[in-house]
This record gives C-alpha cells, structure tokens and sequence, in this order.
C-alpha cells in the first residue's frame, strides 16, 4: 500500500486495484455498507425546497471526524506570496453569503449500471438541496497572492483513509480559475445551523454547479502547486473512463437531471407504488450544473409532454416542476426528463462508464392505479 | 390486498406473504433500496453523547408525509369520557420536558442472521441518542378519562402504505398501564429543534426503553380500545417467532448492547481497520431498555476484560466506556459487550428469530496493525 501525502501520489504497486473491476453479479455486503453509511435523500423529500438537515444526500469516503474547532485552523500556502492562518471566528467575521445550491454525488444512478461499477451503489438519491453560508474564498485567495507559478489549488480534509490501496488524506483540486469563481465559498452553516459533523464540521469548501466530491469536508488545508494534482481523488478516482486503462476525462460540473416524486403510497418491501383513480398532481424538480434548465417533460406510458416549471430560487438550486395526470385503473410507467438551454436532453439510456459516474439517465417509475 | 382501518386488521387473502421468506441467497435489491432509503449511525459517531440530527437512524416504513402544522390536530378519543383535540401550540403551552434517550430499531443487527430475514438489512447502525422534548402524555389521558372498558390505547400516524399485503396507516398500541409511564413523551423537538420531518413533525409518541417502532411518527390519532390492537404493526410485524405459523411473542423493550468506535482508518471499500501501533483508547457506547448496564467487557482476541464505565446521562441514555489498548502489529480480533443489572450477559452467538428481531449478539471489529 502506498501512502499519499498532500503531494503527488506515490501510486506504488497496490495490494488492490486502485478501481474495482465492475460486476454482473449480485450486490455485495460491501457494497451494502456503504449504502447504509451514505445516506440517501428518499425521493419523496423531493416535495421540499431546501432539503431538511438530515435528509440530504451523504458520500463520506472514510469516518467522520471529531474536528475540535478550538484548535483547529485553516492554512493557506504552498506557492502564496503570504501564507494565511484562520480560526474559525475570524472567518465567520469575513463577508458572510448564504446560497441555495443543489449537490449531487457524482455516482448518483451508479447501481443502475449493467455491468455495475462495484462502490457507493446509489440508486437515485444521492442529491440535496440545501442553503449554505460561508464566505468568498476568492477574497482570500487574493490577500495571499496566488505566485505566478501557481497553477492549482489543493483542498485537504481532515478525513484519512485507504482507497485503491493508497493511504491518504482526502483530498481535490481546483484550477486557479475555477478556485476564484466567484460562488466558491468557505461554508460553516447549512441550513442556518452550524455545519453538522456529516457535512464538513468545522468548515467545508462549497463549489456550486459540480459534483460534491469537489466541495471538500473538514477543510484543513489549502495549498498552491505548480503542477496538476494527481492524488487519488484527482487522478484516479472520479474520472469517465471507458475501462482500467483509460486516463479518461475528469469529473466535474453536474449534469442535467429531473427526478419526480414517486406517486401514491408504497409497498414496504418492493416499493412499489398504488395510486387512486383520478386526477394526480405529479411533481417533481430538476437541475444541472452545466447549463440552466429550459424544460422539463413527462411521459405517461411513452407520450412526452410539457410540464409546468416554476421560477428558480437561485442560480444553483434546482427548480420545481409540476405535470397534472388522470390516472387511469391499470400499470403505467411514468418517466420525466429534464431539457438544458444549450439544447440537451437528458440520456433515455444510462451511459455506461467504468467506474459509474454522471448517470444521468430519464428516471422511471412504475404505478398500479386502481378505482 | 386487504385495507386495515385503526380497528383490527381484516387480513383476506393477501396476495404475499405477510412477512417474507427468510434467505441464504445474495443481497437483493429490494434490500438495498431500504438500506439507502433508512439511514443507519455511521459507528464512529457513537463518539457524540448525543448523536446529531441526521446522524440519528432512521426506520421510515412508507414515504415521509408532509403535515401541514396548521390543519393538522392530535385527536384522542375512542371509550374515553372526554374526547379531546390538540392543536400544536396547545401541546407546546403543556408541561414541557426533555430527556435523552436512546432509541434502537428492533431489527438491527437483522442482516448478520443466517438464514436472513428479509426486510431492512440492518448492521449494525440502527441506532442513536437525541434529546427529546414534549409534554408527558399520562395527564392528558387522565384529562380524557379512559373508560373502564379501555384496555389499550392505538397510536395512529399519518404515514400510509402496504406492508405484507394489508393497506394500512401505521398503527402501534401500548396497553395503558404502559402508555401512563411517566416517561411517555409527546415529541415535538428533538435536540433543541422542532422535529424535523423524517422524526415526525410536527408529533411523535416517544416511549423511552422500547425499540424504536413503538415511539410513532407523524402522531394523529389515539384511540382507547376495549381488545388487544391486532393491526399489521402490532400483530404481525415486530414479533419474536420461530417460523411464519409460530404466533410468538412481542417485540417490546431494548435488549441490552455495547457497540464500539471501530478504531484506526478504514479503508473506503471494505471499511476494513488500520490501527498505528501503539497505545489506543479503545471507546464506545452500552445501553439497554431492559435493566441497566452494569459493566461493559472488551476483548481483544478472546481474552474479556472490564472497561471503564462512563456515568450515565439519564435513565434512558447510552453509557460511554473506554479500554486502553497498546496495540502490537498483527491481525486481531477486538469484541465488546455489555452486562446488565440483572447479570444478563450479550450472547456471543445471535440468537435467530424469523423476522429478525432483537439481535444483540455481540460485536467483532478485524483490525489490522501495523508498526
């Protein structure tokens, strides 16, 4: 096993593979802890605007830490003209913004893949929405001096564990670019609460638009390098790869996606829903971290229509759509598919990668409706 | 399918089975789907005494419904002499009380029996301590006046749904020498906050020592019955049976349980152990429903030893305990458990029941040290 420290990778030879090989098989135990550990958001939580504290989605790669926020600080360094220090009332005394933002994993349909790519096997609930406070790290990023050499940041948590055979602090990148965007903040409060221990106590970075392994929990460290990070997260995890030995492409913005509420009530164990004869008020919302959402269509056994979309909290929060339906006594397969101003239209296949990233395939639900 | 009213379960033909076949095969994903959807306590978490929002497990039968606070009313009525409804600012203008409590699912610890039961493959995270706050329920009773036919009283919540082919409310009773415990609460927060929807908002029963089915959601109704509730909830989930014919016996209150802090950093994929060399505090938490926990004993490859036994926080709150161990490079086996009162001792092996209730066999955390 290899051990990782804020530097390159050493990436010697792994006891494991740093990816595990997809399967056709069954689900795993393993795979089975990891979904009791990461929780998902159930779909009908979809019915809130900002997602209660709790019920948004959790993707925690090791344990969860017991940051004391006496001692601890924020250090930004590396290739910076002044090297800063911060505890966490000098930052709560900075600029303060608070943000609605939709965060999805990025193996968000991941256990939908055939054959499955063998991690988090989430279905479709890996996402939240949830209003963040913090302040601007661009700000501070300024007051330390980027040097010219600089290329990229390094974002550090407290959060240590072994992936792929690498030992290593968890830890992601962002260009100088994309670090000084201008809706990258350094959150301590969801919800209006201080951060709980499960979303980055004592301070998380927040990166609004991609895939939450970016927005980087238990934030200790922030460093400038002068050469892309290839740590584990970066490099290896979390990239579109066609097989093991594909470099392929990062991970990064969210792709788009609607999920609807499952209708009508449900079977205990199937999850299978029954829904009255009559008119339904189907709901749902959609989102993407890419281009903003134009529409959002439904299907009722095939036939795509229109729904109505209501105005968007904020630039990063999804957006509620509704899609009045009289459902009819039979089984009927209801579908909804989310529509970007660039012109895309979400996947009605799953397109399969290697290690099941950006699944964004059209979600379909089967109703059995009775008079 | 048969419909249950708040009166006794009319249990026609049912088109499955009412529980399901326990098995020796793979994970379905029936399983899985429940164990995203009812969140377990990540075990590093049992370092909180009070475990956080969100971090609390989670057994939600149906879908979580979205009660509207204004409209909604808590109606107690049945053979009572005065009929009586609450609305909720009336609940909060009552005596008001808070105690931490520790609240356990009945069926964790489900997915480690062999055969397996069926249901929601619970580890053994099914568990966590919140402080609750409500208004005792035992003077509202006396205010209502229970006839003297009553014998039970049928606590109602607004989740629906179907569970072994009966459509029913969720519905659990307590006779009502059980139900006039001084600790019985009606729950309106939990850790300084109203309850969050997936607790229930905005009521919740709350009867500390039982297993977590007892303290109902999303509280609308009680009802003083003159027979024994014989709804799906009481009469045939949550029973300790040999096999489906086997009537067996309630499930009531909490078996007594030592968990521990797995120690060390897990590796992301097997949550396997990595522990430095060294002097480690071993650490963790026992409670039980039953009697209280008298010592908690730890071992470390076979050998039991007694630990440190922490003071306890209330009559219903988990204890802490400690074991300092100096750890030598190798593989080793470390196990817990806890002795109560009563000299009842946690079983090494589990003992099997048909739906998996109460397995509170003791735990074996593999780690490997290394120099």
């Amino acid at each position: 096993m290899s051990v990782e420290t804020n530097g390159p990778a050493t990436n010697q030879a792994a006891p494991v593979s740093p990816v595990m090989v997809p399967s056709t098989g069954p689900i795993t135990r393993e795979e089975l802890q990891l979904a009791s550990r990461n929780h998902a958001l159930p779909l009908e939580m979809l019915r809130w605007p900002i997602t209660p504290v709790g019920m948004h989605y959790l993707l925690i790669h090791f344990d969860i830490p017991k940051v004391d926020p006496i001692s601890w600080r924020l250090r930004l360094g590396g290739l910076v003209d002044h090297p800063l220090e911060f505890t966490l009332p000098e930052l709560k005394h900075r600029e303060r913004r608070t943000v609605p933002v939709t965060m999805e994993c990025a193996g968000n349909g991941r256990s939908r893949l055939e054959p499955r790519p063998v991690s988090q096997p989430w279905d479709q609930g890996g996402v939240g929405t949830a209003e963040w406070t913090g302040t601007p790290l661009a700000p501070i990023l300024h007051e330390a001096g980027i040097a010219s050499d600089g290329v990229e940041l390094v974002f550090t948590g407290a959060d240590r564990g072994v992936q792929g055979g690498t030992e290593h602090q968890y830890a992601r990148s962002l260009s100088i670019e994309d670090a000084m965007g201008d809706d990258v903040l350094l959150a301590y409060e969801v919800n209006g609460q201080p951060l709980p221990p499960q979303h980055g106590y004592p301070l998380r970075l927040l990166v609004p638009g991609w895939y939450g392994m970016t927005s980087v929990k238990w934030l200790e460290s922030i460093e400038a390098v002068a050469k892309p990070f290839e740590g584990y997260q970066q490099a290896i995890a979390y990239r579109y790869q066609q097989g093991p030995d594909d470099p392929g492409t990062p991970v990064q913005r969210i792709r788009l996606r609607a999920l609807m509420v499952p209708p009508g009530i449900p079977d205990f164990f199937t999850r299978n829903r029954l829904v009255p004869a009559g008119p339904v008020l189907l709901e749902g919302r959609a989102w993407s971290g890419t281009h903003p959402i134009e529409r959002v269509e439904v299907s009722v056994d095939g036939e795509w229509a229109e729904s109505h979309l209501e105005p968007q909290a904020g630039a990063y929060a999804w957006r509620a759509w509704t899609f009045p339906w009289v459902a009819a006594a039979g089984e009927h397969e209801l579908a909804c598919r989310a529509i970007d101003t660039a012109g895309t239209v979400q996947p009605n296949e799953a397109e399969w990668n290697y290690q099941g990233m950006g699944n964004n395939s059209v979600q379909r639900v089967k109703v059995t409706v009775r008079n």
